[in-house]
């Protein structure tokens, strides 16, 4: 293991972070905040920090193998959430450590889950921070997804390897940085787009700026207590629905759209299954509140369409509180909690295509048991998907079960109520932001056990990191020589 | 697809039943009860319905193919809980068709879940067959799991078809006899061994047998509304969990041991998995009760290792209501819901070797992302497993969670409390009995909408037939020629 590297881009990243936090520290210089002082010190001490580490060790050699890699995107996470927590607790928005860390974990995994009961009395600064914190994480899990998890091979992401312009070697190559680009500006201009669209919506340009950031992220937070049921304006709410759908969708996707290869894009399996999956869950949650509410057909298409897509695409928006729903609409949108964006988007959760080949294997099994000398292998865009691909999904999914249960099993120690704990658990995993019970999207966490704050940030690292990145860093197997 | 045969095999069947009833009879004429025209007018109809059907079909082709046996094994549990239903019906007990058939089929099931509001009430005749369906559906369950399931090659059943002194061919064979007919010796001994020594321990006769019976069935239905909190004895309470603990192993693992081939038994893994298992959730809760309950030491332990037991060998007695433990301790017992027995018992659930190979897939898919290029196999019970077991096995749990939370979703129509629907969803699947909320330990399903019991009659035939034998029925595939 070449610690030195380790160290060193670890180093390097801090820089980053502190130069990104220099962009909030703008923000609040314009609004000349009360948080100035704040965003400056914790800007200070990350470059600071980062500059040192990176004159110790800036002869450590450049190769950085597969098993650095898992190091360092683990670490990356936990390092960006420690020292991101500072503008919270300098500025005392957040005073306490363990709520600064919370939401700012919350933050960069695009979760969305917040501690905070009166967001609007925030400086803008600070505020502008928060949803950086879920930009930048966005723009993380691009790359990861993308360029670096193929290389790890964990839960089908090998499956894009081929497709992606990106590297297929075992080395984490240069080419990761070509991949990175070409995406990191599709990403930047669905931002500016969606943040035109909301300002000409009547938003101001700041609400725009920083809810456009937390929406491509699949983030959530918002600068309103209220979430975007503050805005009643049915178009900026359809606006924002379209962006989630966006960033749901693979990236890759997105670009072989933009880049006018329409039938290569529309080709794409797991998109259609995406869509069907909004589609289908939309009509029912629409034809039950159509029925058992007093709103009248568009509004509860909107807000059918609206909860559907924000949770689905692991958001966590709100413009209605579907724990008021009658009981059997409010458990179908759980349901939707176990489903997640497609892969190689900023969408957390399970990912549709994991989904997708767990539903075809079981349903193909029916075919195997019947015949059971026929060989009836999984085809998925057209390709035939190896074993080995298969294997390595469903252990993802028994991990994922696992974690699921044992998680709101220990939770229950701290929330003694069974559907709050099932929904906390849910959410941080999935990276969606609302829960049930004491946790809906009316609430938040900040009446959580502190034991259950750093559990449930332990629970949104490794459900954005895809369980395994996070987990191989207990097996033994990964540290002997 | 030979439908002569199957009618045939099924009039067979209906004219045993009919004689089934018999003992039930001669029990009713015993107590000279109100139910001996109710249960003669009962066993009449089986007979002579089945007797004519014999009759019509006798020249039917002898040939019972795969296909065959998937229709009759589905088709069987039906039939046989119809007419089942009919001394409920005759004599008033249950009056009503849909509450019988509920009943019958948790009989037929071995789940245990009843509509039953004063069980004392009911004549012995009645009782005694009502015991008798679960005794006679584990009888079925032993052959279904050892002789039958591994020739369907149906999750991982066919790990033991080399190991059962049964068949191997493609046709089910006439060596099934051999096979039934020795395993069905060991379940009749244990049968007679657990009546004396409960009848020793002050139980009454009558009850002694119909607990035997629903003991080894792990059924769970009880001659008794408090169940088997209605003795204090813990002499009898320990009696029950020991033969409770041998009807969820497997039965050839009992076969060995009683003819004294120890090693062999003792080396078997899913057997060490199922005691690991069971000591481990009985230490969790002892200590948790030790120190949230008023009961001392002995009386904590009692109580966990009996409901634990209870759940995890899918049996579903009670000498404690779980409901008033605090909320973590019943969210631990809940845990156990997914367990079931093991393989070739009369336990139902997911199973305890499914659950190991899926822990193992999981566990070792570590290794593989470590090493990618080694070769990393599964074994159990030091032989290597067959990628395609694993796929198949995966295939099953993948079912079961489909199953299991579609099922939840749709019974939040008629239930529209999520512990309790999630609960009864459970408690049938894995043929368990009581569930959470308005139908645990204490409850009964007589509340539940007629809706909602011809759904959970169904999920419970789906969990006892392992799932696959009823889907592939829904397969287009299967009916191709």
């Amino acid at each position: 293991m070449n610690y030195k590297i380790i160290i060193r881009t670890l180093g390097f990243l801090l820089v980053v972070e502190g130069i990104a936090m220099l962009f909030a520290l703008i923000v609040s210089l314009i609004y000349n905040g009360p948080d100035i002082l704040a965003l400056f010190e914790s800007a200070l001490i990350c470059m600071i920090t980062g500059a040192v580490i990176l004159a110790i060790f800036r002869n450590a050699s450049k190769e950085i193998g597969k098993r650095e890699g898992f190091v360092i995107v683990s670490s990356v996470w936990v390092m960006f959430s420690f020292f991101g927590s500072l503008p919270f607790i300098f500025s005392h928005s957040i005073p306490d450590i363990t709520n600064a860390f919370f939401e700012t974990m919350s933050g960069f995994t695009t979760t969305g889950s917040s501690v905070l009961n009166d967001i609007e009395s925030l400086p803008n600064g600070i505020l502008f921070w928060r949803s950086m914190t879920q930009w930048l994480g966005g723009m993380g899990i691009i790359v990861l997804s993308l360029a670096i998890l193929p290389i790890f091979g964990i839960g089908g992401m090998q499956l894009f390897a081929a497709e992606v312009p990106g590297p297929v070697a075992d080395k984490l190559s240069p080419r990761i940085r070509a991949t990175a680009k070409k995406l990191w500006i599709i990403y930047v201009f669905f931002t500016a787009l969606e943040t035109i669209l909301l300002w000409i919506g009547g938003m101001s340009l700041f609400d725009a700026v920083n809810h456009s950031f937390t929406t491509m992220a699949t983030g959530g937070y918002s600068t309103k207590q209220a979430s975007i049921a503050y805005w009643t304006s049915p178009y900026i709410q359809y606006v924002i629905t379209l962006f989630m759908v966006i960033a749901g969708t693979n990236f890759t996707v997105s670009y072989l759209l933009l880049t006018g290869k329409f039938k290569k894009a529309i080709d794409n399996e797991e998109l259609k299954y995406y869509l069907f999956f909004i589609f289908a869950f939309t009509l029912v949650i629409t034809v039950g509140l159509v029925f058992t509410s007093e709103l009248g057909f568009e509004h509860s298409f909107r807000d059918s369409i609206f909860q559907v897509v924000s949770i689905l695409t692991t958001t966590g928006y709100a413009t209605a509180d579907y724990l008021h729903w009658v009981p059997f609409l409010t458990t179908v949108l759980f349901a939707v909690f176990f489903f997640g964006g497609s892969t190689g988007s900023t969408g957390g959760g399970l990912k549709i295509m994991r989904i997708v080949l767990l539903l075809k294997n079981s349903y193909y099994e029916l075919r195997r048991i019947i015949h059971p000398n026929a060989i009836i292998p999984i085809r998925f865009n057209k390709k035939t998907v190896p074993e080995q691909i298969i294997t390595n999904v469903l252990a993802f999914f028994m991990f994922y079960v696992i974690v699921f249960l044992g998680s709101t099993i220990l939770l229950m120690l701290v929330v003694p109520d069974f559907p709050s704990a099932l929904g906390a658990v849910a959410t941080s995993l999935g990276n969606i932001g609302p829960g049930l019970g004491s946790f809906g999207p009316a609430e938040n966490f900040s009446t959580l056990h502190p034991a259950g704050k750093w559990f449930l940030s332990f629970l949104m690292l490794l459900g954005r990191l895809e369980l395994f990145t996070v987990l191989v860093l207990f097996s033994p197997a990964f540290w002997k020589k």
